[in-house]
């Protein structure tokens, strides 16, 4: 079905014609060092050139571009920033460079092919947002055949971990049902109206609620407790948008840690700076999302619960398969199956469902 | 512009397909009773008649008029809710009087007109939703010119009131424009843009959030300083949607305690289950969400912001004007405007913009 354009406002865009919003992102130094990098490191691709920047939000990837040396800058965004990206770009005096277009990248008609794209497209996860489909359509329409894509790689990663987050959303998951229950005697008794019926709707709404649903989280290393599996990996300059719309993947993992507990899956990614194989970066950059103490970003992990926890010791072996599709009703947001089983040193199969969840 | 129906479903009807946000209705003592005696000491217009609900949500208001004696009731709701509407009816045997319906109000047809309409369709501060334009079609197309309706009146209520949310909303304003400053020389130190153009723009963001916007709160009778006035009456019975689009009133209220400070005012509405002139309630019954220390509901009052507060004692008396229209981006969502002047008992006058604001 066509994306509704009003929805998909209401949905997506409307959060980033807020300031603060856009700060949130420019005051993450992971994810800004890396860009700075990529850009002032490998000046060669800018120099004389004519660059994309697809959602330009501030406009500080458009603007670094044209201090790298660029001929000319598109700066694409969607929404209101744009017109505050414009006042940035006056404020640095790169007006005569970087041309801010307010419009959505699938509309807007450039006029000239050009030699860069680069856009912050990563959504939580990769994938959330579905902001790729559109860096994909203007490298379709817009870059030369001989251009770059910055970033150029992205991967997808999952591993096993321990979290306190299974037992909090547990405990949470029964307080909301004995309130129901409470809500139940007190509507049958005070209102003469019986709800009970619903009571097992409403615990599916809260366990898909506190259960089912990824979490936000910035996982400390030590949480990870076996090998990280790469799921899924993007040539941003061929991939197209069916090689995105599911990820399918069996992946292994061995756990690293003596007798602990397997509390679900963290997943997060990682994107490169390289270039094109023709025209390879001069300093390769890597901007990873992965449990980190002093590098974590504002994208964080998400974490999939696994509930029950079971119990794991280092040697064992989990043997995994990952599907996520794009919710029905939004495209923007995902739907993600895990399940896993674990083959015990010993030879021992524990096959196992992990979770259902779909990242909101 | 006529409304986007996908656009209105992301933001507002999307919620109410959640039983959770269903139950905290259902858990909202003042408006259960208030409603549930509207019904029971009101028999006799139930008494074998047709009841259309109209915005079902778990179908109790339809399940209340079919156990007063209702000789059928159409039981509308737009979301998915309908299904648990239904087995709720099924569950409490009332599947023979109770027909639920799913579909939005302004599309569905009914096999015949009814004697009275019920439906709780009050928002925050009464009008936001704007859910009572559904009401209005319903009725206009569906009640038999002698029928009734549930509840029958509602008045709009503000006065002056004391609050440190103010301070504490100044405070957040303030620490988050320190960050910016934080912000903007990191990035210019760092990455070599400046941003400062923006710290205006920002500015008024955080302002519009933090101090422009008017606040839930449960406010304590004390808080209330002044007399309350009422900015709004409406009769459920002959009001058009041309007469709620905008709320415009000049009003005027007494201080009532010594040496305070005007913080800003709270609103909130009541409504009343008074019948049909012709054919009035036995019982009458009010549903107030003002001020309360017992009986607060989920309403709650809105709070809107003076800045800063200004000195006033007993005996002051302040002028204001009101008006409220809706947001161009969301006709369910309202902007608002308060001015006020005070004038002391020395005669002595204070012209004062109290607060520019749209609830959100
Ligand atoms: N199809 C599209 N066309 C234009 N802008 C888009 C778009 N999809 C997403 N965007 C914009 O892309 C931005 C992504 S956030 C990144 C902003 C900026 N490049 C930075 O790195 O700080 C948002 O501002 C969003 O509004
Ligand atoms: N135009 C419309 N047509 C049908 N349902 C509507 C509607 N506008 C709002 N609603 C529904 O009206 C309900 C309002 S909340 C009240 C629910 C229930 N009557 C109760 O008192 O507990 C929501 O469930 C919402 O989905």
């Amino acid at each position: 079905a066509p994306v509704d354009k009003g929805v998909d406002f209401a949905n997506y865009f409307c959060t980033y014609a807020f300031l603060y919003h856009q700060k949130e992102m420019l005051s993450d130094r992971v994810r800004m060092d890396a860009y700075y990098n990529a850009v002032f490191k490998n000046k060669h691709h800018f120099h004389g050139q004519a660059v994309l920047d697809v959602g330009a939000g501030s406009g500080i990837l458009a603007i670094w571009s044209a201090q790298a040396g660029a001929r000319k800058v598109y700066a694409v965004e969607a929404t209101s920033m744009a017109e505050h990206a414009r006042a940035v770009v006056k404020a640095n005096n790169l007006q005569d460079v970087v041309e801010v277009i307010e419009g959505s990248m699938e509309d807007v008609v450039l006029p000239e092919k050009v030699d860069v794209i680069i856009s912050e497209w990563m959504g939580y996860f990769l994938l959330r947002e579905s902001m790729f489909d559109s860096v994909i359509c203007a490298r379709d329409r817009w870059l030369k055949p001989t251009g770059v894509m910055y970033p150029s790689h992205a991967t997808m990663w999952v591993a096993p971990i321990r979290t306190g987050l299974g037992d909090q959303k547990n405990n949470d998951y029964d307080s909301s049902m004995d309130d129901w229950e409470r809500f139940t005697d007190e509507t049958k008794n005070y209102y003469g109206v019986d709800m009970s019926v619903l009571t097992k709707p409403f615990s599916q709404e809260q366990k898909k609620y506190y259960l089912q649903t990824s979490l936000w989280n910035n996982l400390h290393p030590h949480q990870v407790i076996g090998t990280a599996a790469s799921i899924k990996e993007i040539d941003c300059l061929t991939a197209s948008v069916s090689d995105i719309l599911e990820v399918n993947s069996n992946f292994s993992s061995t756990v690293t840690l003596q007798n602990t507990r397997l509390c679900g899956y963290g997943g997060w990614f990682d994107v490169q700076f390289r270039g094109r194989k023709e025209d390879p970066a001069q300093e390769e950059v890597e901007l990873t999302t992965a449990p980190s103490v002093d590098d974590s970003t504002h994208w964080g992990q998400q974490v999939f619960l696994l509930n029950p926890p079971a119990r794991i010791t280092e040697g064992d072996k989990l043997n995994g398969s990952f599907s996520m599709k794009r919710s029905k009703e939004n495209h923007r947001l995902m739907e993600v199956e895990f399940s896993c089983e674990i083959r015990q040193q010993s030879g021992e199969l524990v096959p196992r469902l992990v979770a259902l969840c779909s990242s909101c």
